[in-house]
Parts: structure tokens; C-alpha cells; sequence
């Protein structure tokens, strides 16, 4: 019995996918509905959405943005107007072409993303340099339809945030795009203990419609990395699509810079696939729906009177400071939630029966590192505040440590096929900066380049591929 | 200058309709969409619906239920699955039809509502009476396809939470529906300070599937009525069609017991027809985006230093206790600026001036009465919070008694047409009970049962209709 979830759960060295699917199923973060490719986010998945949101609408705030709400649809018209965008999102839109009983005389897009009716908006709103910047931010649904699905990585419908920019000048928009980034960096790192690579995406791999991208990138523990975050500098083309104006202090009329950015559930994945162990999920305290579980142990009445009074009594102090949850459960023994616990990523487990009671003692788990240790009930807030930091401390350096030890640098085309093919992980390379290359290394390997990471300094070398001298150093791996 | 606002701004003794629709454009609350029927919520707008998310969430959470969030398509099959609710649904549908290139095989509802989504997991997910009772909800966008719109009362595309439950019996699910028609109840009187009554629905204006509704009833200052919010006990309607059944205590196999109940923006709606005045907006302070604005006056630059250290340090003491905005707009001129912040409904406006500075005094005035006072600066954080609680109070004050002004109790039909013909309201009248005498009714006065209110005793008397005696009292209104 104790065993239950342990067993069932497929180790991620002999699937990694199937134990992925495993986990988000088990683990109550989700179900499969029917509808194909969309998911149910169950409540405990949920909750961690919510304390990502949480979290991110501050920081989004703080940078001096608003939120507001645009229609779900489209019309198709709009959709068209900026050639790239349209070109690169419309095999993914879901069309509404009745309503009622009536057929539309013109299509609706399901929101694949919001640039085109908010550009139709801003070019409303907009009149003059004093109506700038506009900071807009949405948390909103959108829907793209996918062929093949995976439960938070790609789903056809999924939940995310766009903020929707427009500047006076190239520079302010620029600067935004790396604000944004820059917020999407410290979120992921500090909140979510996931350490990730910014960079600037390759033309073939922007965002339709941008002048450029930036994204972070993650190397998850299968060796696959996973696009967490975008944030685009969208230059004027959405503005002269959507004929964007302003009267500037000089008395032009000007054309206004714009950016984009977005994070979405998707980092509910990146979270699962980067923590994650064979016992189950693993969550970082900042998100985690419950950062401790309390479990009573008892055998008899006496006990467990003893017991439950104890627990009632640090409960109640400790909900102030943490989030808590009792497990009251009586159809199962202390170790079946053990496991049951371990699986939902719980990051600190109390243990607690009456040699605890006697000794005025707390057992205390942690989850990411499976070790056990007793604390005073008198020191508790201050002992598990420090653990709760510790573990979410110990969760970005193991990370981090990972990823070092999964990055190669390589000058070698035919090792760097090797990598590909075998143990995956980033690889830094020299790339000629031609778009062609870029591609026939894809063919050849299934590798793309994630990003130009920004903080990598230009270094003398030859294209992996095709040998030309070149200064550029590209992050390549094999992406989700 | 200064009167612009107030000079534009429709009376709504002139035209109520035409005084709503400029307020919630120029307050900057919505803006017209290029998608029928569909509005944008501008970041004003979108403030106050944070505001009453993040209260009502917070009682959602409190009466025990969790989040969770669903697909927005619901496939054709699923929504004909319950017939009375398909029945009273499709007509407003919109239909996802082509995904990508691809034409479905089975048309997508996009959600009016989640029931038959909802209900097709619930089946999946209870077995046994240990797994009820199941409290979620869902924050979330709808979409009704709408002949007429108007912002925030009707449109197209609105958002809502819903709730959805199911119990192990009908008097736990009757228990459930009236708990949240309380909470209701109490968020619109205590939080948007508008008075509520609560009843049940008629057969004839039920929820469609339910086995009744129940609803909260506002009246509007127009003498129309408004649904605020609505409650229902499904009954095992959705239980029988969805197959949801658990094994009970008693080993046999049974239907579950449902409820769903639900409010969205259409709050707002019912807070700027309520408060609003001939000045523009009027929003309670328990959910004004800002509660106090700040005002700088000066002349010469040197009192404009001195005003803006005394405001810079009145207002860094303020905001720790209240949302507050100061306006360094240069532009416009403080009268300009009284306007407004009056037409956006801002509760408090402090006006400081180098007399306020010299005294160590702020000027105080309440947007409700629009009346001022001058206040000490050492009293100031007790003073306004004294002054926004009652602002909330007079707010709710004095709808009530607009309300109970307006409320006209009735034995004669010729009366009660003249009513609705002429200045509405709510009226208390006998009915026999028959949903022919009710739609008759509606034939010839416009006016519709709101609900039969549940703090309202039986009483003999005779049907204002066709005379035939009964118990029931009913609440009679025009609608929107």
C-alpha cells in the first residue's frame, strides 16, 4: 500500500515522457477533456496558475503597466492586415463562421493572440505624443490550433498574459521589450527557481509580425529546452498596418514603435519537467498551492486526541504564515499520504504522532531533498522560513547545476550531431548568421537555435556548419 | 473651460439611456470594438472589475469552493445533451466551424455557459459519495450572441465566475444554491453598496436546465430592473443527461445533486446606474480603482515647490492606506481636472493648495453630495477613512431609499399598467402563479415577474391579472 504512487509512476530515465503525462494525471494538475488538444486545469493545477498570476501582475504593475480586456474575437479582415502575422498564425486559428442561426458575412478568429483588435484599438486611441506610451497588459484565453498536443506545453487553447506596448521612439519600444524580459528573467529565476538563458531570437524563429524577438530559454531535464517567455520589439509594422499615428512634440505625424510580450500555463510544464523526480512533482515554495502538509500519525483514541490538539494548535499559528494544509483523511495511512504527498510536490511534509506530542517535537520532510529532520515547536516559524527559502534556493542551483553540466560548447559538426542524437542538453556554437544554415543544421540534427543569449560576448570562430569565419555564438538544442 | 465635461454629459432626466452610454465612454470605462456587439473594458473600466474579483474570490474561497478552469469549446453533442438547455442556449451561440484548414467534423460551441462541459468531467470524476460534494469555479469569458448590446448590461463577449457543484442530495444542493445566493447578496450590498432582492425565479424565467433559479434584483435609477446575479439548483437535470452518479453510503448506485450560480461585468453596469449622477460616475470606495485623488493648485513656481513637497509627503503616508492618485498633469487646469475626477467617480478628491500647505490643512470634497470640508493634515488618515466608510453607508443609504420610494405595492391592474407605463420601479403585486397569467402580463405592460422575494410572507389576495385569489406576492418590474 505504501508503495502505491512510487511503483505506478514510470521512472523519467525509462520515459520521460511518459512520466511527464504520468505526473500532471496523478498529481491532479490535470485531465484530458473532450475536446481535442484543450485541457482541464483541475484545481490543484490551478492554484499554481494563480500564484504565478499573482506574483507576475505585481511585478507587471510595478513596471507601470495596466490591465484591460479586448474581445476574444477577430475579425478576419484584421487578422490580414499585417502580412508576416497573418501568414504565420492563420493554419493555427479557429474560425467562427455562425452565429445563432446566422452565418457571419465575415469570419471571426478565435484569438491566436491579440496584436491585430488591440492595434485597431490603439489606432483610436492614439493622437498625440502625450497619449504615449500606452502599458497595456491582458490575462486572458487564447486558441491555436495544434496538431499535436501535451498538456501545459502545447495545448489548443491556453491561458497566458500579453502586454501591448506603443512608444515614441525605436529606443523606448527596444527598451520595453528588454524591461519585459528582463521581469520574465528575474520571475522565472526567483519564483519559479528555474534558472533561463535570455537571448534574442533568429529571424527564420521570431514572432510573426516582429521586428525581433527576445525570449528566455530553459534546458528541462530530458535535455530538451523549452521557450518560457517571449517579449518583441514589433517595430512600426503594426502600426503601419493598423495606421498608428501621433503628432509628435515636432509637429509630424509619426508612426509609433510597439511591443509585444507574453509568459503563459506553459510554465506549468517548464516547472514539472525542470524540478521533477521519480517520486513525483516537485514545487518551489513561492508557488507551491500548500508550502507544508501537516500528516498525523496515530494508533489508538488517546493518541489521537493528543495528536489532533497538538496539530490544531501549531495549525492555527502557522496558517499565518505559511500555506497549510491539515490532512485529515481517514481512509488512508500516514504513508500512503506520504507518497501521495511526494507525488503533488508538496515542498515540506510535518509528521506528527505522539512522540512529537511528548516532546513538543516536529518531524520535519523536505521534499527536494528526501531527507528528515526534527525541529522544536517552539523555533518552527523561524526553522521552516529557513527551510522554505533553502529548498527554493537548493531547487534554482540544482537547476542551474544541470544545466552547466548539460551545456557543451562545440566546434565540431559531427559531435555536435552526436549530442543531438544521444544525451541532448544546449549547445554553444559559432553560426555563420545565415538563415539557410540555420535551417539545413535543423534538418540534419532536428537542433534550432534558441537564442543569441545576450550576455554571451562575441567570440572569433567558424559556422559550425558551413565553416565561415563568424563572431556570433548561437544557443542550439533540441526544443519542445 | 472648466464646465466642459458637465456641459456635455446628457442629464438623465433628459435621457437615461443616452447619460449611460457617454458616461461609460468618456469615464473611460469601455470603448466600442470593430466586433459586433463586442466592447473593450479600458484599464479604468477594468480596475473596479479587479476590485470586485479580488473580493469575491476571496468569499468564494472562504465558503470552502476551489478554482479550476475549463475548455472554452464545448462540442455540439455535449450542449444537445440536456434538452431544455440547449433549447434555451443555441439560439445564442457561436460556432467554431474550421480549424485552421481544416473543417470540423463536429461544430464548437464557444462556452454561453459550462454546464455540459463541466458535467461531461464530473461524470469522470465522481464514483463515490466520497468524492462530493465537488466546489469549484471558474473565472472566466462567455459568449451570448446578442441582437442588442449595451456596455457592460448586454454584449456579446462578457466576463463572469461561475460556480458548479455537485452534492450527495437535494437539500445539501438547496443549501449550496442559497449560500451563494447570500454571498451575492451580501458582496452587491456591502461591497458595490447597491441593495439587492433576493427571490426565486418563475418557471418562466428559470435558468434553462435548472430546476429553479434563484436571483438577485436591483433597481436601477431609470426604474428598470436588473438581474445582479443568479443562483441554481439543478436539480439532477444535468446529472440524468451527463450520466453523473456515485456509489452512496448505502452502497447504491445515484444521480448527483447540482448546483451553478454566477455574476459578471454586468455588475458593473449595475453600480453606474445605481450611484452615477448628472455629474457622471459615483463608485463606492470598496471598489473605486482610486479612492482619493490629490489635486495640486499653485500660481508661481513658487508655490507650486511648496505644494508638491507638501502633496509628495501627504501622499506617501496615503497610500499605504488607500488606492491614491496624485494628477501632475499640467496640461488642464485644476477646475478642469474637478471634473474629471468627478465624472470618473473618484470618492474623495483632496484639493491643496499654499493655503492648505500653510495651515497644515487638506481640502476635502466628497464626490457623493459634493460637498467639502477642510481637514486637519495630523487627523488625515482617520478622517478619510472615516469619510470613505461613510461615502460606502450614504451610497447604499440612499438607493435604498430611492429603491423603497419606488416600490409601489399594488391590488389594481389598470394602476400597475399606469405605473409601467409611466415612472416603473418595482412593484409588489398578487399573483395566481400561472405562467400564462405571468407572460400576459408581460404582453400588456412590458413588465416582468423579477422574482417572488424570499423575505416576503404569503398574504391573501388576488391575482393583479386574472383575480383569482392566491398567496403569492410577486416582484413585478420592467427590465433590462
Amino acid at each position: 500500500m505504501e508503495k502505491k504512487f512510487v511503483e505506478e509512476l514510470t521512472s523519467q530515465k525509462e520515459d520521460f515522457s511518459k512520466w511527464y503525462t504520468e505526473v500532471v494525471l496523478k498529481a491532479d494538475l490535470v485531465d484530458y477533456s473532450p475536446v481535442k488538444g484543450c485541457m482541464v486545469i483541475k484545481p490543484y493545477g490551478y492554484a499554481i496558475w494563480e500564484n504565478m498570476q499573482r506574483i507576475l501582475d505585481e511585478k507587471i504593475k510595478e513596471t507601470g503597466h495596466v490591465n484591460a480586456y479586448f474581445p476574444l474575437f477577430i475579425p478576419k479582415s484584421f487578422l490580414e492586415k499585417e502580412a508576416e502575422h497573418v501568414e504565420g498564425f492563420s493554419p493555427q486559428v479557429a474560425w467562427v463562421t455562425k452565429g445563432g442561426d446566422e452565418d457571419l458575412f465575415e469570419p471571426l478568429a478565435v484569438r491566436p493572440t491579440s496584436e491585430a483588435i488591440i492595434c485597431s484599438m490603439y489606432s483610436k486611441w492614439i493622437q498625440s505624443w502625450r497619449d504615449l506610451p500606452i502599458l497595456i497588459n491582458q490575462w486572458a484565453n487564447v486558441v491555436r490550433w495544434e496538431k499535436e498536443t501535451r498538456p501545459f506545453l502545447r495545448t489548443t487553447e491556453f491561458l497566458w498574459q500579453e502586454g501591448h506596448t506603443a512608444h515614441r521612439t525605436f529606443e523606448e519600444a527596444e527598451e520595453e521589450a528588454l524591461r519585459m524580459l528582463n521581469v520574465y528573467k528575474e520571475f522565472v529565476e526567483n519564483d519559479l527557481a528555474i534558472p533561463v538563458i535570455a537571448g534574442k531570437k533568429t529571424e527564420n524563429e521570431k514572432f510573426a509580425g516582429a521586428l525581433h524577438t527576445y525570449s528566455i530559454e530553459v534546458l528541462l531535464a530530458d535535455g530538451r529546452a523549452l521557450q518560457a517567455g517571449t517579449s518583441h520589439n514589433l517595430g512600426q509594422h503594426f502600426a503601419k498596418a493598423f495606421d498608428i499615428m501621433f503628432q509628435d512634440v515636432d509637429g509630424e505625424r509619426k508612426y509609433v514603435w510597439q511591443t509585444s510580450w507574453g509568459v503563459s500555463t506553459r510554465l506549468i510544464g517548464a516547472l514539472i519537467m525542470t524540478h521533477g523526480d521519480d517520486y513525483g512533482l516537485v514545487l518551489p515554495p513561492r508557488v507551491a498551492p500548500y508550502q507544508i502538509v501537516i500528516i498525523p500519525i496515530w494508533k489508538n483514541e488517546t493518541d489521537k486526541v493528543k495528536v489532533y490538539n497538538y496539530i490544531d494548535e501549531i495549525y492555527e499559528v502557522l496558517k499565518k504564515y505559511f500555506r497549510v494544509k491539515v490532512d485529515r483523511d481517514e481512509e488512508h495511512t500516514p504513508g500512503w499520504k506520504f507518497n501521495e504527498w511526494e507525488l503533488k510536490g508538496v515542498p515540506v511534509r510535518l509528521e506528527i504522532g505522539p512522540k512529537e506530542v511528548e516532546k513538543q517535537e516536529i518531524y520535519v520532510a523536505r521534499r527536494d531533498l528526501r531527507t528528515k529532520i526534527s525541529i522544536r515547536r517552539e523555533n518552527m516559524i523561524q526553522d521552516l522560513e529557513n527551510l522554505l527559502k533553502d529548498i527554493q534556493k537548493t531547487l534554482f542551483e540544482r537547476a542551474l547545476k544541470f544545466r552547466e553540466e548539460n551545456t557543451y560548447e562545440i566546434n565540431n559538426f559531427e559531435e555536435f550531431k552526436k549530442i543531438m542524437d544521444t544525451k541532448r542538453g544546449f549547445v554553444k556554437a559559432s553560426w555563420c548568421g545565415d538563415g539557410e544554415c540555420e535551417l539545413k543544421i535543423k534538418e540534419l540534427t532536428g537542433a534550432t537555435i534558441r537564442n543569441i543569449p545576450l550576455d554571451w560576448k562575441e567570440e572569433e570562430g567558424k559556422c559550425i556548419l558551413c565553416g565561415r569565419e563568424t563572431k556570433i555564438k548561437a544557443l542550439f538544442a533540441k526544443a519542445y
